[in-house]
C-alpha cells in the first residue's frame, strides 16, 4: 500500500509519543519533528507507510541507539493478553467451529495495538468481541473474510510462515497456531518477529515470554520497520520464507506493507484508519482475513 | 499559549484537510507538506499555535490566492445555527436565567467548529447541551466559570470587544448579544471577525448573514490567523479596541493566542484538546467562561 498524505500526521503522532516514552523533552522532540520534515521531504508517496515510519524512527536509533522505549508497554500488553489467555483458549475449545474462533480470537488480539491508539482497555474491548462471536460468520461470505479460502489451503499446507505483528497480540496468535498444530499436525509454522524495535511490534524476547517457541520456529525476519518487506528481510529468513506454502500476515502494519504476488497470504487485521479501510473497500473497524488483497 | 510539539500533527491535519477542499491532488498536498515542515522548522515553540497555522496557511494563499476553501462548509454552519435558532432564543427567553443560558448557548455554539473535527452532528450536539441545561450552573463555583465576575463586570461597562470564533458558531454568539443589550440597553459590542479568509473563522459576510450588524458594530480585526493576537491586528481595529471595558474572546483558537493584562478578559470556549484541557488546568470537553487567564 503506498502512502497517502493522511498518514502523515499519523507518523508526527507516532514519532511525538515514542520520543515522549524515550523521555525527551519538548525542545527536543521539535527537533526531531523538525528531522521528520526533512525525511519526508525526501520520501515518496508511493513507499509503503510503515518504510517511512522506519525511516523517521532511525532518527531516534541514531540519537539514543536502539532502546526499546515500548519495553514496558509491551511487557504490559504480553502480561494484560496472557490475563485472558484462560478466557480466549476456552472460548475455542467450547466453539463448533473452533477453528474459525480461533481466527476471530487472532484478529481480537490485533486491537492490542499501542502504536494506534494511546490507550485502550483491552479487557473490555475482548469481552465486547467475545460477546459478539457471531460477527466475523455473519461477514463470512463477503471478500474481506475468505474462511473457505483459508481452510482449504491448510488441508494442503506443510509449511506456513506467520508474520507477527505486536507484543500482546502474539498470545492471540498463539492460540491460533495452537488450533492449527491441533487440527493439522503435520505443519511447520514459521513465526517471524521484528529485528529490532520498533514501536510496540512484537520481538524474540516477547515471542518468547508467551511461549510462542512450544508451537512454532520463533524466528526474526531482519526487518526494522513497523511492517515486513521481503526486500528489507534477511537472508535467514528468506531462506526460511521461500518454501512456504501459505503466508499468514498479521496486523494493519504487515498488510501496508507486505505483498507476495507468488504465494497466497492471508492478512488477518482490523482496519483502523480510513486510509487501510479505503485500500481494502472495507469499513473502519471491519475485521478481515482478507486473501491475497491487491494493493 | 504557547505550541505544544503535540500540536504538530494536528497543523498537518488541517493543512491537508484545507488542500483538499481547495481540490488540490495528492502529490500536490504532498508539496504542500513539505512545505510545512520548513514553516515548522523555522517556528519557534513560543508562538502560539494560531501563529503558526496562520503561517502555514500562508502556503495555500501564496499557491492559489486569497480563495475561501471553506465558503461552503461555512455556509452550512450559518444555516445549520440558523435552523437552531428559534429554539435557543425559546431556551434563553424561558429561563430563569437568561444571561445564564445566553452564555451557555454561546459556548455551546462553540462545538460547531469544522477547523477541530471533521463532521458533527450540530443539532445532536445542541439537543444534548440544551437537555443539561444546569450542567454550567454545577460548574459556577470553579475558576473556569466566572458568571459572577461576568456579569458585575457587564454592569459597569460601556464597550465591549467579542473576538468572533467560527461561522455558524457566530448565530450562538447573536443570541448572547441580543440578550447582553436587552439586559444593559447602553452597552455597545464591537463585534470582530476576521480579516481574510482562514480556516471556517467568521468573516464579515457571515455576520451580516447572521444579522450580527442589527445588534453590534461588524468590523474585521485584521487577523489572518485563525485566532487574534493585537500585535497583528489592524490599527483601525485597535484604535476602536483601546477604550474597551471587556473583552469577550470567543472559542479555542481566540483563546490560544489572545491575552491583554490591561483589560478584563473573558474567555468563552470548550476545551476540545489535551494541550488546551492542560493549559486551562481543565478536561478534556470541559466548557469554560475563564476570566483572564494565566498563559
Amino acid at each position: 500500500m503506498k502512502t497517502y498524505v493522511d498518514c502523515i500526521p499519523c507518523f508526527y503522532r507516532q514519532i511525538i509519543e515514542a520520543s515522549r516514552l524515550a523521555g525527551l523533552e519538548d525542545s527536543t522532540i521539535k527537533e526531531i519533528i523538525d528531522e521528520t520534515g526533512k525525511i519526508l521531504e525526501e520520501s515518496k508517496l508511493d513507499s509503503t507507510p510503515p518504510e517511512v515510519v522506519g525511516n523517521i524512527y532511525e532518527i531516534l536509533r541514531k540519537r539514543l541507539g536502539n532502546i526499546d522505549f515500548y519495553k514496558q508497554i509491551k511487557e504490559k500488553s504480553n502480561n494484560l493478553a496472557l490475563s485472558v489467555y484462560d478466557l480466549i483458549k476456552e472460548k475455542v475449545s467450547s466453539s463448533e467451529d473452533s477453528l474459525l474462533t480461533a481466527i476471530e480470537m487472532a484478529i481480537a488480539g490485533n486491537i492490542i495495538d499501542f502504536g494506534v491508539k494511546n490507550s485502550i482497555n483491552v479487557e473490555k474491548e475482548v469481552e465486547k468481541i467475545l460477546k459478539k462471536e457471531n460477527q466475523f460468520l455473519k461477514n463470512n461470505n463477503n471478500n474481506f473474510f475468505a474462511y473457505e479460502e483459508f481452510n482449504s489451503l491448510l488441508e494442503k499446507s506443510k509449511k506456513i510462515v506467520y508474520l507477527a505483528d505486536n507484543s500482546g497480540e502474539i498470545l492471540f496468535d498463539r492460540v491460533l497456531i495452537e488450533e492449527i498444530k491441533r487440527l493439522f499436525p503435520k505443519i511447520n509454522i514459521i513465526f517471524a518477529v521484528k529485528e529490532t524495535p520498533v514501536i510496540n511490534d512484537a520481538l524474540k524476547e516477547d515471542a518468547l515470554f508467551c511461549k510462542l517457541d512450544k508451537y512454532s520456529t520463533v524466528v526474526s525476519s531482519g526487518s526494522k520497520i513497523p511492517g515486513t518487506m521481503l526486500d528489507l528481510c534477511s537472508k535467514d529468513f528468506l531462506e526460511l520464507y521461500k518454501d512456504s506454502d501459505i503466508v499468514i500476515s498479521k496486523g494493519q502494519g504487515n498488510f501496508e506493507s507486505f505483498t507476495d504476488k507468488n504465494k497466497p497470504v492471508f492478512y488477518l487485521f482490523m482496519a483502523k484508519c480510513q486510509q487501510v479501510a479505503k485500500e481494502v473497500g472495507c469499513e473502519i473497524g471491519s475485521i478481515n482475513l482478507f486473501f491475497n488483497g491487491s494493493k
